[in-house]
């Protein structure tokens, strides 16, 4: 096995958020749930960006808020993503470039746009998502570039590009990759949708020993497992897999890895803004911690402080140093 | 006299800002002066833009934020400025319109993009700006329209746009319209490098009585009177202005109004993230006590309220329910 230059190669959705203030009565109007995602079309994103209020716009999309976090902690990353050639896609490429972050997938036409998630935000800052992905969609196959994928010592999967069929391949190929170079293969599987939508898919990832870290939250995971309590979703799906980390919001978070458990307690938050991104950050933290070969019960915490930073604020990148958090904390 | 329609309408710059943390180091590196406002070119806001971090975009532009402001305190707004047919364009319209705010100017084909104003914020919460106008240079007198200007309780220019010259004529005539409808007229001077580049203009300004409110911080006052300090600037303009208001940072603001003096302490934040749109808010809180015929005292202290939710975050447009705010102290 050869060394690696980077820590995390993570494919997915390349998105720019537009995040807005809203109320529970303009949620109930437009029929939407609280906290969900759904995927729109440009017909409704149009409509619903004309009804709901100002904006800002922020680069967003769940691996790549992941792989910004991490970078901000120090880690070397590349991603794999695609953009249109307009003005959504340059912000996009630059808010990862300016981090050093690899990326060399080229811009489409911008016939279709580069996509944006139009994320409205509730007093107490839970977010409910709609997502019309635009150019992210056509992820060709032929962007994951074998020597790339090798390079890194974990090959991060966004879950809610397992729906289109571009980006679905493009991910089949790298994981094929990963393995052969002997890389571990983590998997964020985004959204309770996305589960029911591909559970074939997903489980069979997970039964044939192709995800080596899972990252998910409660409701994922149940619906994953197909049990009807946290408990036994644990005990189902953990003995699949070398490290399964489960989210919990306000609760903290649980581990899983080679049979040992971990638990940590969520960081205090003077006042929550906005969640989008928390479970994301949270990846961050705990894959930065991972490659650098620290104890699992130091991941939570990593994982936990980034999680805590980003839903202090709106958007779901990082605004304070990451690394001086960490380092004020663990050392 | 018609009665008013409209409470305020703005001429101002069409921006959307870029905003993004940075170093005194990188500020040094890039010759650039903390605290100023510079304009850029096209190859020097992309040259910059490439080498400075990740960003959030955030509707911006001065008076553009005073309206935007003003809209959330209540107040009727209309705003005149050119964006060009793209997505900032599009972010910027959308972000006036879904506050009720009127904006009728047509957008430019996209030859020149429209106009962006990349912001770096030291640590501590001063801005640097680096505008590219773009777009907006371009806004043609015919943009004014009459009625709508004599519409409105008070027209609001922005001494930035005093620069271009088919802006500065649009601003001449929209003064002519307002003084024949018999509206008050209000100018934000900006910066200093546009009292200085056009020295003799803004004196005629108020020297001829075409400004009833003019709204300036200490260094502004002091270029425009000649004066060596803030008491001698007052002394020597304040007779010439039926309101003057001056903003002083930390040390709150000061209105001289028909000769009598009123003072305001700056309103205590918890942690000051990013000055960007600290004057123009405070102009917003101002106006929008002004034209609902409060006394001098409670529009400073509105102006105080809004300025300070406005550097709690990043970005030049509250976060906050401003209304709610001001209710809460002032009823």
């Amino acid at each position: 096995m050869t060394d690696t230059t980077l820590d995390i190669i993570a494919i997915g959705n390349a998105l720019v958020d537009v995040l807005s203030p809203t109320t529970d009565a303009f949620l109930a109007e437009e029929g939407l749930t609280a906290g969900a995602m759904q995927l729109i079309d440009a017909a409704q994103a149009t409509a619903l960006y004309g009804r709901m209020g100002p904006g800002r716009e922020i680069s967003g999309g769940s691996a790549g808020n992941t792989v910004a976090g991490a970078a901000m902690m120090g880690a070397r990353c590349a991603f794999i993503g695609q953009v249109a050639k307009d003005q959504l896609g340059e912000v996009f490429v630059h808010d990862l470039e300016s981090q050093g972050i690899e990326f060399t997938v080229p811009a489409r036409e911008a016939d279709i746009p580069t996509g944006r998630c139009l994320i409205l935000v509730s007093p107490g800052g839970e977010r409910t998502m709609n997502t019309y992905l635009g150019a992210a969609q056509f992820l060709p196959p032929e962007s994951v570039d074998e020597a790339q994928v090798a390079s890194a010592k974990v090959l991060l999967l966004e879950g809610y590009l397992w729906d289109p069929a571009e980006p679905r391949a493009a991910m089949k190929a790298a994981i094929r990759m990963a393995r052969k170079a002997g890389r571990e293969v983590a998997l964020g599987v985004s959204a309770v949708f996305c589960i029911m939508n591909h559970l074939d898919d997903f489980r069979a990832l997970v039964n044939d020993g192709d995800i080596d870290i899972l990252f998910a939250n409660e409701e994922e995971l149940l619906a994953l497992s197909g049990e009807g309590d946290f408990e036994a979703a644990v005990a189902a799906l953990a003995p699949k897999l070398p490290l399964l980390v489960a989210t919990r919001g306000a609760e903290g978070a649980t581990a899983v890895r080679n049979g040992e458990r971990f638990h940590v307690a969520a960081e205090p938050v003077e006042r929550v803004v906005d969640t989008t991104g928390a479970g994301d950050l949270f990846s961050a933290g705990y894959l930065v911690g991972h490659v650098q070969g620290r104890p699992v019960a130091e991941c939570l915490t990593m994982g936990a402080i980034a999680a805590a930073e980003v839903i202090s604020h709106f958007g779901a990148r990082p605004e304070q140093d990451l690394k001086a958090l960490i380092a004020a904390r663990l050392g």
